[in-house]
């Protein structure tokens, strides 16, 4: 049993979609190895997208020159994030394992997802300037996408029409995972589930639940190592 | 004169901000050349970033089945989506250069910027199985990136700790624009603006003004020919 909290940041609008049942799976199986697992279903939660002034509480430092980064920094340090923002980040902090479940949308996150990571990984809570990439504040942590595509995969290999996939999840993967230190595993492709038979989406959930028998085991994607920090100023 | 109509879509939550600054100096050119210039305010506007059911008006066709992309296709069929997508729908028809103007959160547009993207390229208006990329419905139109970093334009250098940015910017530049058809514009990337003296930044400006000049005469990128659409699904 190898224990620990695992969250799972669930980003799909339908209870009864494929995402759902990636989601269920994962649910259970880390639960079988002794996993607590959170879900954070951020439609069902009403998650906010849009990073604003309501993300803090109480005055701000710069009200005419409002900026985002640098008043959540604060307010960070002062415990004046907003409760959605708070109750987040205590899930992360709590985390050993953290999935991202979604549908790919536009190469990239939702919104909605997208406005977890704006608003949830604040600098001071999950970066600074001292601490990022390998000097990372979650580097005890683990982290990897989970999703489904409309696009099959050979359009997104090296020489097709939507680019090497790698390179396509290099900013969330290099410049946020591995940004903050996560160890990123590799992610969990479900190329075009929505156009298969319902015997072959039983299948890739197969293929799911025994990777994620070995999950834990897995090395994590390797990054460039960069030693050189002096040049970075803020995100 | 060359007029026609542009469309700045524009996510900074400050009207004092450097990229705000930075939008009035592209309406001021864009209208000294004849252009009439719409501008979509998106905090302003307190646009709504997460795709849902809300998104579309009248009877789902698959409530239990409920898959966004498929839904608001049917629904922009019908002239059954929201009144907000469907007013910047109208603005995008009109244009003929799109400017996207934001500070870059997490390597990418902010999840308000993103939730314009995710809710008003409708499958059917934006693209379709038939119409993308070098076939891309809005091929007579141009857009581009023009954004605010935190980083250092070192640090995004090919050799640089965040990656090169053309990597950085895929799936925007070639997994959006592109993909729509867009002829792409290189984008305009301020560097680090907030860590600049006010001299400098007023230098940075005025490159943007007469950048501005001469934008509708740029050739755009170019990105790998891609004529075999055959094995595509759907997004």
């Amino acid at each position: 049993m190898a224990g620990g909290w695992a969250l799972i940041v669930f980003a799909h609008q339908n209870p009864a979609s494929f995402n759902a049942a990636v989601r269920d799976a994962a649910v259970q199986e880390l639960e079988a190895q002794g996993f607590k697992v959170v879900v954070s279903d951020l439609y069902a939660m009403k998650f906010r997208a849009s990073a604003t002034k309501d993300d803090i509480i109480g005055d701000l430092k710069n009200p005419d020159k409002f900026q985002y980064g640098e008043e959540t920094m604060l307010a960070w340090k002062d415990g004046r994030l907003s409760e959605d923002i708070r109750q987040e980040q205590d899930k992360v902090k709590q985390a050993d394992l953290i999935i991202f479940q979604f549908p790919m949308y536009w190469f990239s996150v939702p919104a909605i997802l997208k406005g977890w990571i704006d608003r949830v990984l604040t600098q001071g809570f999950a970066f600074s300037l001292q601490n990022m990439y390998s000097n990372g504040i979650f580097r005890g942590k683990k982290a990897m996408l989970s999703f489904t595509t409309g696009s099959t995969q050979s359009m997104c290999s090296p020489d097709g029409i939507n680019g090497d996939i790698n390179v396509v999840l290099w900013p969330l993967q290099n410049g946020t995972l591995n940004f903050c230190g996560f160890q990123v595993l590799a992610p969990q492709i479900f190329w075009g589930p929505g156009h298969c038979p319902p015997d072959v989406r039983a299948k890739l959930l197969e293929g799911w639940r025994a990777r994620l028998k070995g999950l834990l085991e897995e090395n994590p994607l390797t990054f460039p190592p960069c030693e050189q920090h002096s040049h970075f100023v803020s995100i």
